[in-house]
């Protein structure tokens, strides 16, 4: 129910890895890896959802209102977070060489559907 | 020595309402911020110290290269971090209806003089 829409975002997206629907919990729903060599995507997608945790929280006492969005830029990856609901969200990590406008705009593109798929 | 570049980041984005360079430590080493109205920006700046030494760690643990840079969008502001050097780091914050590419830019063109004078 979640895999089409998963595999469409990161085949579409031009040095796309990985993508994973994820609880705050760090529980994923659904995910799709292409073959990423060298970096464990899952560990990635665990590792990030304390990130995303701690930055909701941080968004939600400070009053700047609610988490949207975080772009990561490392030495070799871009990871966008794209929030879903207030329980889940969707994490696309791509190469430095990759087209991360692109990508991003696939997230937002297609997180409608998830949302609708996710309740 | 900072200030004269902090203020011109902030004064030439749209919608920027605070820039900050800090050590990881959450300790300013300065700062620049035009009245902000309802939100504390140097306690944002320190709140996501924390988030940035988290995603630093995080991204040191998985292997996927040092972090540069760090976008998040929330409901009411944008927050651009970019790190300078192993210990400090540069947070710009703008309105949601400012220019994210103008700030993030200016950051990314400042960050060297920043460098400079921080050395």
């Amino acid at each position: 129910m979640f895999k089409d829409t998963l595999e469409k975002i990161v085949n579409q997206t031009p040095g796309g890895v990985g993508v994973v629907l994820m609880g705050y919990d760090g529980i994923a729903v659904d995910q799709y890896f292409l073959d990423s060599g060298d970096i464990d995507l899952q560990l990635v997608a665990v590792e990030y959802s304390n990130v995303v945790k701690e930055i909701r929280h941080t968004a939600e006492v400070l009053g700047t209102g609610a988490l949207q969005e975080v772009t990561i830029k490392t030495g070799r990856y871009y990871v966008v977070i794209y929030a879903l609901t207030d329980e889940y969200f969707v994490a696309l990590t791509l190469k430095r060489e990759g087209n991360l406008g692109k990508g991003r705009y696939l997230v937002r593109h297609n997180s409608f559907s998830l949302c609708q798929a996710l309740v």
